[in-house]
């Protein structure tokens, strides 16, 4: 029989992102990304899509330079974080519980492998918009704001890791994330993982940092309904100077359609359609993608760009919150 | 502390459609929708969207009637489907255990409390493209057809049912699934229900069948990736004569952007996006829908057709496989 | 030999719409269509579509009434404009020069046999953004504002007629419009024309109307760039309570991709996806659509809304400018 | 005063293609492109965008090598036909009369100064569709084919040229197109053009050839609907094992939405969209692109690839029919 599997994590909650040019990275969440301001708490302001049932999906923190401060998944229930703070208890891994952040309950904090900080949470406050941003439609979180490239919620994360394997272990068995694709290198060193913990075909990847420095950051991204907002988004950036670094194009694996950008504090922001691929079976075999295949570039043969392996944002410890 | 919930069931596999006309419904589903064909057996003909991971979703037979056959759901493991077995055995609504659909293991049967036929199953057969259709990117199921309205997978579908109520009862108590949007009538009848098992926000949705009779189907649906997709299959349909009946247009419920045809054999086929809305929270609070508010229409206005609330294929006793 | 045409009339150039709630229709015309407004000058404002390439297309007239002012074309050349002036000297349809419009050179004034006010000019401003519009590519006017709709540019209007031959026959003969596409009753009538100077499908429409009144006013259209654009429109109209009449839905006749709303002040205005379909025929054959042909709906089988035929806004004696 | 322009090219009518593998190209343009083959003579076969309301708009002809056979323009009418032929008389680009092409009258043929043959003519055969090709709607020449890309008409092309001015001059002056967009290089030397007879914002376009070679063949651009369409294309490229070059991405030049392809004879192939973006004012000015400007890449920052500046099909002196 099959060994089942653990059904703990709900899905990603939030990333809080340091930068170095609050003010400046600020405007370009709200402005550029449409994004809408939910809260302020210290050095940092609460940002949100417009259909996050949550409060917000990013916490946006003045720092001494641009990175991770940490990523958040929320739990299924109550039971559930207490689950996984007992299954990490002792792991060496875990941090402790904290209060949590602005509008959560009480949270796990632990690190993975590579440094890289995480936090488990249940109760959190669920978004009520006021009466100017009501929707129509009550289904939805925010009304559309129509406003710059207004991305509707948070997808998903890249980190970089000096250490794939040792990292993908940690969540599949520490938190119960299924691997849906991969890249392993010639030698057997494994260089990508793309992991769930929902029908999504991927709520966070890593890929392996060239560098070898741990803990540091890849991109964070927000998803928009279909290809061609992707492409409207690239005119929005276009227009308002953002560095847009390659895309729109087809990424081979996940064939995500993506759009990757610099925000001004140094941070590299992702806009991909999601949503049509689907990943329902429970017993998915993990796609692997070999040295060679990779060495083919992306899905319609665009060269991925050399930055796309080199610029990552610090670790953490170098972005301590100011 | 909350109770925690069911997750034997994966997710929607397939559909039993019966048709009278099983010759111009197969060309239609093959040459209009662009689906393939995966196999026959008797009077069935098994298809399949481009990117539908199991061999068929879709098992067309010929009969005396159109209508719905059976549903049937693929669990999460097998200890998932003998647990849901144990939990229906006894209640009145089991049928017993089958040998299964063509490519599938074995299979527990069951009926609604309307009488609509739910197969549950665990083995499956993972569909293998021959050459011609083996698809370019490895982390697709099949070769885009660019046939045709080229659809990508079974999304969901509807029955019609003279009590709402119980059959809600009975998929949440029986089989895990939880609601996310319903219709409640001023004097507190439920008159459409909208469940899933994933994260799609539904698998399938029941709304009450006007007349009073049981088992009646409404419709099967499948998705494309965007909206641009189903007014591309708008496009199609209406070369090639097949009667629209309404759409595209965007849903006030769950704000699918849909398309509703009737195929040959008289079966309701819808065409719409799916995945831009998904449900991420593990207590996700139903959204109700009153009298008033559904009187408004859709979501841009459009009135409901008078036949949407009428037109339903005959229950399962009246279609039975010649 | 062929009869050679008349190649003096350029394009559309703007719409004086009339309103009697002119605070409102701005507002509605920058933050819900997105439009730019590029100037003031009594009881008007001008206001432009981010790709108009002259400083407006629109002038927003406070009056007791909605309705159209007057229509405005722009001549190939100075020798051009002449040469229609001319023609239209003594014809019983010209009212003489006038020094023009805002940003616009001297102007010969006409009325069309309903009554509707046109004007003949070719000088014109082309306009200067300021710095925080420029856009990013030098081939376009203005910076795309990702506000609201976005429209590109006017596209056309529509007016109601009491007699639809004797309006073509003006705008063919005095002005070299060619006909397009035209409904023609059983009886003969003609119903509805659909003109144009330039390789759009149609720059204007004149229908029937039904009530027998003449200068009445139907829509003024802004395009954006393709469909889904229509249908991001439509979910914007929702959010902010605009009244949406009828669409998005595709016309059979020149098979426009359409939205109908009503502007605070009461004109209907349609977003369009435009240029996909170009006429490039010199010698393009009108199609012609019969009385049965038209009772069949729209192009997937939405029935005409009734208001569609009924509803326009008063000639331009009721409405003059207050 | 003005100088009045010359009215007499109405459009872009056909081009005539050489392939050496002609049967491998054929399939490409029906099977991957889903365009209709609408004659045969000799070793040509004509083919047609399923809304090209001429018979065909390309002439694939077998032969030693790829290439241009030549261009073919339509004129406004017959005497703009012999208006233009006596323009050229004794231009020494002249050539003289045809019978011309399959389905087309009396044709005067020239050459430009690259030496690229250059067919004019006015009288043509509308397409007449077989009654499976006939489509819903009677003002769209075909019926929508949904099979592979399914492009809807002739759109443009692109040649090599050793001196680009005299070019330049030479479509102004005797066939009266109008430049919408150049680059020039910081020494003066025109490096591109791209010239129109429509209010498509090109009908074709020149760049300079580094090679010095004349008479060389870039690219044949057919149109769809919207940017999507073209992603669409990409997928159905990349299925088919098509060699995709570049793209999709977004030209910084005319904002074309471009994406290239090697059909298997060698010659480029593009799909883009067209139509969102018209020149409508008879006086445009000039957009001048400067050496600078163009070392930007492409709108969204792709850079140009260098095939693309350095592959073309052969001059047709090499390319003879065989």
């Amino acid at each position: 029989m099959t060994n089942e599997p653990i059904f703990d994590i709900a899905h990603l909650g939030h990333i809080e992102l340091l930068t170095p040019k609050p003010e400046e990275s600020l405007r370009f969440f709200v402005d550029v990304m449409g994004m809408t301001e939910s809260g302020r708490a210290g050095s940092s302001v609460f940002l949100r899509g417009f259909d996050d049932y949550e409060r917000y999906s990013l916490k946006l923190t003045g720092a001494k330079t641009s990175g991770l401060g940490h990523m958040a998944f929320r739990t299924r229930s109550p039971q559930a974080l207490e689950r996984r703070a007992e299954a990490l208890a002792g792991s060496g891994f875990d941090v402790g519980w904290t209060d949590g952040d602005v509008g959560q309950g009480k949270t796990f904090v632990c690190r993975d492998p590579d440094g890289h900080v995480v936090e488990l949470y249940y109760e959190t406050e669920w978004y009520t918009p006021p009466a100017e941003l009501k929707p129509a439609l009550k289904n939805q979180a925010q009304r559309y704001p129509a406003r710059g490239v207004s991305v509707r919620r948070l997808d998903h994360f890249n980190c970089l890791a000096a250490d794939i394997r040792t990292n993908r272990q940690f969540f599949e068995q520490y938190l119960g994330f299924r691997l849906t694709e991969q890249i392993v290198l010639d030698d057997g060193t494994e260089a990508g993982m793309w992991l769930t913990a929902t029908n999504k075909s991927y709520d966070f990847a890593y890929t392996l940092d060239r560098t070898g420095t741990r803990g540091r950051f890849h991109h964070l991204t927000y998803a928009v309904d279909c290809r061609e907002d992707v492409l409207r988004a690239a005119d929005i950036f276009l227009e308002n100077g953002v560095y847009i670094e390659t895309g729109p194009h087809k990424h081979a694996v996940q064939q995500t359609f993506f759009l990757y950008v610099y925000e001004p504090g140094g941070n590299r922001v992702e806009i991909a359609n999601a949503g049509a691929r689907l990943i329902l079976a429970p017993d998915w075999k993990p796609i692997v993608w070999s040295e060679a295949e990779r060495k083919k570039g992306q899905a319609w043969g665009l060269k991925t760009i050399e930055s796309f392996h080199t610029y990552g944002t610090p670790p953490i410890e170098t972005g301590n919150p100011t």
